[in-house]
Formats: structure tokens, sequence, C-alpha cells
């Protein structure tokens, strides 16, 4: 039987501390207790990593993460979840039930393709001045979807009581919401739902603020 | 053994002819040979039908599409396609080779989060004036990525040579390239695989141009 060396070896997540769709991989790497290792790629320095030619290759669309993992090169979170979920043993990131599974990924997907796509680098660099309120206004309006559907199907976790993808996108978004100054407080099922989730070993450890590339003034 | 009288009632799609999402949703429901019925949901017409307190129940968001199927209502078209993958038979819309999943995931993704989102309707009303160059920029932008993607995935079909939830998306998103004037002889991967697809019955009535809700002028 041949097995190529690069399915033996540990998979690779070139992302960015800051960037809320790599901190969605490091959640579900941690979540399944699968080592990686880290390439940084900063969005910020040499006028953005993410730009050079070297870079493009891995991802053409320019944006982190893009994870190299059994010989492949996937980028887009989303897919690296559900393929992680696919292949790997450890705890479901979906759950069984298909109304649920749905479910799980109509919330992931109103973040991932509602959301966080309006507030992207390449986005807010094309509005200019204007960038934080644009971010803000979309973040807003997504939430006051989000948390009417969030108090319907909510238990422990967005979904019920398991963990699921849908809690892997959930938290990196209210970081994000934070950033841009939304009171995340008008949203009393999202806030109590990423409190509980910040108590967990796998949001802590793959938290933005203790990356190998986080900067010094913004380590935990 | 209780059944529901709504799992016994065909699909009801909210959705408006010339949406992308819902083009998406109405080909994987003639791909799998689902009846379903259609609301039409005016973008529009009355300032948009998708803003009134009762779309807004069902979907929050108020973007369509909406779905009713099996007693739930599912906004966001991913997650009503994987539903109908994972509750429905026939044809399969994602392959069963885990590496070819996750390829279909990542090319639906860069559509679905990484192109669609930034010229929806809720997204050009604010941009204004500029709108026609911003769609087209991040269409452009999103096919230079998509491009060598493709043609490494491809054969026959997106992915291989099995019609899969990639090829769902892309029809739709050249149609709207089209509608903003990008041109599709740049990316001849691309522009080859739309032209097969839409040799398919499948494709051909779900066509916006043939909808319930299509205006006279706009009849194929």
């Amino acid at each position: 039987m041949h097995i190529s060396l690069s399915c033996l070896s540990k998979p690779i997540l070139h992302g960015y501390f800051r960037s809320s769709c790599s901190w969605r991989v490091r959640i579900a790497f941690a979540l399944k207790g699968i080592e990686f290792d880290q390439v940084p790629v900063n969005l910020i320095k040499d006028g953005g990593q993410q730009l050079t030619d070297q870079y493009k290759q891995l991802n053409p669309m320019q944006q982190v993460p893009a994870v190299h993992i059994d010989g492949i090169i996937l980028s887009q979170s989303l897919a690296v979840i559900q393929y992680l979920e696919e292949t790997r043993p450890g705890p479901r990131l979906l759950p069984a039930d298909p109304v649920k599974r749905a479910q799980v990924r109509m919330v992931s997907d109103i973040i991932a393709s509602g959301i966080q796509p309006l507030q992207n680098l390449c986005v807010l660099q094309k509005i200019g001045a204007e960038k934080a309120q644009w971010a803000q206004h979309f973040i807003q309006r997504g939430f006051e979807a989000l948390e009417p559907i969030l108090k319907e199907t909510a238990g422990k976790y967005c979904i019920g009581d398991e963990i699921s993808m849908a809690d892997i996108c959930l938290v990196p978004q209210v970081y994000n919401a934070d950033r841009f100054k939304v009171d995340v407080d008008q949203f009393p099922t999202i806030k109590r739902l990423n409190q509980t989730l910040m108590e967990l070993d796998a949001f802590k450890v793959s938290h933005p603020s203790c990356q190998p590339d986080t900067p010094a003034d913004m380590r935990a």
C-alpha cells in the first residue's frame, strides 16, 4: 500500500491570528483534538502577505485560511471544517439528525455568507473612510436576524445542547462585533451563547489573543 | 405512527425569479426530481416584499430564498441543498469521496461566501450610484480565483465528471456576471462548464426566464 508522506504529516494552517475564518478552523482542530502547524500570513504587513504570488498559489482568492491537509490544499473555512468532520474521529461538529444538521448549516451560512464577507478586509479597503460604519451596519443587521433564529434553535449551544459548526462560526463573529463596536447586549441569546462557549478550552486556546503571530501588545 | 401533514405536502419555495440563490434551490429540486410550489417574493415591488413583517417571520435576514419543508423553514440555499441531499433520494449532489466533497464545498463557498454576498441587493442598495462597478469588481475578482481552481478540479463538470452543488452555484453566478457585464470569455473553464450545464434540463427549467413570476418582457 502506498501512503504519501503528506498524509502522515500534520495539517498546516496558513492563517492570521485576528482573521475570524482562521479562528473557525483553529476551533475545529481544537475540538477534534487534531495537532496542526500554523504558518502566519500577515494581512497588513508588506501591503498584505496574502497578495504575494506564492500565497496566491495556495489560495487564489488571496484570503486566509488555506489548509494543507492529506496532500491537498483547501480554502473556505466551512469546507475545511466539514472535511475534518467527514475524515477525522472525535466529537461530532454536525449533529446526526438531518433537521438539526440543516439548522447548523443555516446558522453557519448566515454568518459565513450573510455577515462575515461584508466586513472582510478586501471589502473594507474598497469602502475606505466609512469602513467602520459599513461593518457595523452589516454586523448589526445580521445579528438582528440571528437573534430570533437562535432563540428558537438554541439549547445550551446554538443548535440544541451539542456543540456544532454553528458555534464555531458564532464566537469569532461576536469577536468581530466587539471589534467594530456593535453592542452585543442588544442580543441576549447571542451574548449568552458566546459566554458559555468562551468557557471551553477549544475556544480559549484558539483565541486571537494567544496565537504564534499575535503581536505582543495584543496578547492576553 | 404520527406523520404530520406538513411532511406530506410539497415543499414551498419562497423566492424570486432573478435571485441567484433562489435559482440554486430550483436547480437542486429539478436535479432530484422533487415537485415543489413557488411563492414569489418580489424584491423590487412595494419597496421590496422581503421587508414585510410577514416575510421576516419566514426569514429574519429578509432575503430569498426561504423554503418550507417537512414542517420547518430553512433559509440559506446551501443549507437547503444539503438538507435535500441528506433526506431525499435521487442523483447525488455531493460526491462520495471526501476530498471531492471538500472541493465541491470549497467551490460552492467561494461563490456563496466570496462572490454572491457582495452583489446582493441589500449591499448594492447601500453602495448606491457606483453599484454596477462594485458588483463587477467583486465578480471579476472572484472569477479570477475560481478559474485556476476549476481548471484543476473540473472534468465534464466543476468537480470531476459528476454534477454537484458546485455546478448548482456556478451557473447562477455566471448569469449574474452577464447581468453586471463581466466578460466571461476571460475565463475559458468557467465558460465551458456553464455552456455544458446549460444544456441540461434541470438548469433550463429552473432558469430565471421561465418562472411563474418572470415578467412578460423578460421571458425567454
